[in-house]
């Protein structure tokens, strides 16, 4: 029963739990675990504990006494507080570096994120700064009608494997459902234990440069998938996002709902995002597609939810063309470091699976501990004739599925066949006669033509999520400013008079700038 | 096997299903339902039938179809006919006479409620005339993106038994969901067939004036609750809307929730909507306030879920003072024909409950078929020991229950008990210390300040929802013109250019005005 030294002293191996860093002193404090170097699939130190049940019920009850707080807040200190971890990220000298090991993403991938996730924070804090950010809007009708949102409460943060900052900790959803005047309970990654505490280090750092008293965000370690139930059936949680697999997803969708209280669980699981060629694809455009299409298969290992692993690409000589600048460049694709021995595993036992399903077209090099670019192909006519949608299976890693098709009504069918996708591509040249296409539109949350759908944008009209299966509520997009909006609900106010309802909201410390429009 | 005649030919006793009122020929055509007299509590004719399965098969078959033609029709052609629904509904000499049979509703209220409802019907259509009204935005960055509404697909709307129109087959929910681009298979209310059948008369009329070509609205009529979950569940079904009790709708939710893939549940499920009356209510406040508390607990029989149906008043003389004001004048209030002997025997079966939980302080007159008006008070410090919740359950009817408090952390721990809300009031005047106050906007979708919760406006501003148990989606409001969103999703589309983003929307046929905004 003693307190146990941290092994690396620059790494916290507990929770941050209520402004503390917790270090377990119970008999429990053997249970942990530890990352894994995404390279050579070795153990990477410190060990890291696992969360327990205590610790989650201290945290659920910081959060909500941070909830009341922070409800209270100006737009302004929630700007600032946005800013202030985006400053503190930019200055972990070894988030990168252990991001690195622990994920085998190369650094210019994790530099780049770094700069994504800064600008989103910053990007939400634009945002919310100015007094009618609080979404007010009033009017002085007989009653009086005032509509602001309200921020839902402690939101749960499941974050993701493969965007360890833009994802994760300080990722997206934090930065949203900061904005949105919601404290934050990371259920960290395990896969990235070690980035996942750094981070919360510079967030603990912003949160006390603004000497915010209460517990905004919190972050819970745990390798064990029951411990993510726990959380997200705290009492406390108002709400969930998470992204990852859709089988973890929906479980959580459906704790979240069978809770006595059932919240909202906004869940991206995911998806194939069909890319679809067309016969009038030309020559030049073949060859640049060629070059894109390998980049986004390949690129951060295969492992973006955003790939294109779904290929349907016309038979004949153009196709075969196609095809053929494909199989070359995968064929001579040096390997990927997955985010982890667990993934290559994985990726390594889909691939066999898939071999046996479809022919294996081209394989690029095999390198100790790393994956190797994989191309399958399948005729449309075998596809359809399939008792079961083995070939609409999602596998994490650089690879992709080829589907060719005879004519037109052969890709009807596999259309009518899809489910949801967060993207669906065109490739060629649109003619006029294309009644599929609202199928299309359908199927997915973002329908692209002559683009690929990886490197998704942060803007207003980005839409990330899409029909079930790939995201849970397609209703809301969990990149862009937009994502903001999965954390608050409309609050109405009426009075007598408009003096009267701001007598209200001033009571509520909402502090709002009248806007008198209808 | 032989088609039966309609008894009355005015009211069809099938279903609208694939445009086509259908007569059911088998030998299942023997089960069926009437409606009943409100006031006799006598069976109405005529003899409705049992929606069948095939019905609905071949409903959701024709609501597949119709949601992809009518996804493509402009936004001027859905305003036409949500405009000439409002135009037939306005005309329908018989509607309001066998409503008021059906329901015992007043003909004045009735007549308030067509109005709304026409109302509802075209402020949508204006909202969404206009070429933008599509709401696509596009920004022309590189890659240029624009974001659209795209309908979820068929809507199944559950109609309330107590708005026989504003919420019922062309009620708010139908209208929200035609104005999206949806079509809708309402599940009428058994309550009300008659009505219902007249009121799809009306909407038929509707599309025949406008020759629509498919089955955008069509009605299955049925007193069997598992007839609704199989509507719920039925595949072609993208989404639900329910206005009803805790108990249906909450079972509802979990049907749309287990569905192979879930879909949308807008349930808005009533409440008891807490009044909160301060010492400082001024004795000129206290003789109005007795008179509007009373109209918003008695009117439309008591049966409105934003009637005031729970009332903390403070103890002492003043508190005294507006309990006596009540008592009076539901002792001399006449009593109210309910929605049907089924709501009145419901009515008088809680009443007795409550009698043995709480003392009954007023009872109205008792006349045959008629639910007397009735208050109920209790002590804060009493219910506060009590160890269920049943000063929390709504009795629909002309009844409250009061509690009398002592002092403000009574209603402090009453507060951290109460469950969500529609509506949440406040009564006096608000002094500066209220740190009780966010617990209220906590609770409910709709804070008020000196007004009853009845009346509830169709407005832009407006929220009618709240916190689980009053609605299963409080980010939703089911009044005003924001009820659309429920059935829209975000659809991005990404292309290299403006100019072919607007190619790739032009063969969507979404034809959009382009807005350059960010």
């Amino acid at each position: 029963m003693m307190t146990k030294p941290f092994i690396t002293p620059t790494i916290p191996q507990g929770q941050f739990v209520a402004k503390q860093w917790q270090c377990p002193i119970d008999s429990h404090d053997t249970d942990g675990f530890t990352a894994f170097h995404a390279e050579t699939a070795q153990p990477l130190p410190p060990f890291f504990y696992q969360a327990s049940l205590a610790e989650l019920a201290l945290a659920g009850h910081a959060a909500r006494d941070a909830a009341r707080w922070y409800s209270q807040q100006s737009g302004q200190l929630r700007a600032d507080l946005l800013n202030a971890i985006a400053d503190e990220l930019s200055d972990c000298p070894h988030l990168l570096a252990r991001l690195q090991l622990e994920t085998g993403l190369a650094l210019a991938r994790l530099q780049a994120e770094l700069q994504r996730t800064t600008g989103q924070l910053r990007a939400f804090a634009a945002s919310i700064a100015t007094p009618t950010s609080r979404h007010v809007a009033a009017t002085d009708s007989t009653p009086a009608l005032w509509q602001l949102d309200w921020p839902l409460g402690p939101v749960a943060v499941f974050a993701a494997s493969n965007f360890p900052l833009a994802f994760s900790v300080a990722g997206g959803d934090t930065a949203a459902a900061l904005a949105a005047g919601c404290p934050v309970i990371v259920k960290a990654h395990p896969a990235h234990p070690g980035g996942s505490a750094l981070t919360m280090l510079a967030i603990e750092r912003a949160m006390q440069r603004l000497a915010i008293p209460v517990a905004l965000v919190q972050l819970l370690q745990s390798s064990d998938p029951s411990f993510s139930h726990a959380v997200a059936g705290h009492p406390a949680i108002a709400a969930v996002s998470f992204t990852g697999s859709k089988t973890a997803g929906l479980a959580l969708a459906q704790t979240c709902q069978q809770r006595p209280i059932p919240i909202p669980c906004f869940g991206e699981l995911g998806a194939v995002n069909p890319q679809v060629v067309l016969t009038t694809l030309s020559q030049t455009q073949r060859q640049g597609l060629a070059d894109s299409a390998f980049q986004a298969i390949t690129g951060s290992g295969g492992q973006l939810c955003t790939k294109p692993g779904l290929w349907l690409i016309p038979a004949g000589a153009a196709g075969d063309a196609l095809v053929a600048e494909l199989v070359e460049r995968i064929d001579n694709f040096a390997g990927a470091t997955l985010l982890g021995p667990s993934y290559l595993a994985r990726y390594e036992s889909l691939s066999m699976q898939r071999s046996a399903q479809s022919l294996l077209i081209a394989q690029g090099h095999a390198a100790a501990n790393r994956a190797c670019g994989r191309l399958w192909s399948a005729e449309a006519a075998t596809v359809l004739a399939s008792t079961d949608a083995w070939w609409q299976q999602e596998i994490f890693g650089p690879c992709a599925q080829i589907i060719r098709y005879q004519q037109t009504s052969e890709l009807v069918q596999l259309f009518a066949q899809l489910e949801g996708q967060l993207a669906v591509s065109l490739h060629g040249e649109l003619t006029d006669d294309a009644p599929w296409l609202e199928r299309l539109a359908e199927l997915c949350g973002r329908l692209l033509y002559n683009q690929l759908p990886t490197g998704v944008l942060v803007h207003p009209y980005m839409m990330h999520g899409g029909p079930f299966p790939a995201s849970t509520n397609p209703q809301h997009s969990a990149v862009g400013l937009a994502a903001m909006r999965r954390f608050v609900r409309p609050l109405c106010i009426q009075a007598a008079s408009l003096a009267d309802a701001q007598r209200l909201a001033l009571a509520l410390q909402v502090q709002p700038t009248l806007k008198n429009s209808s």
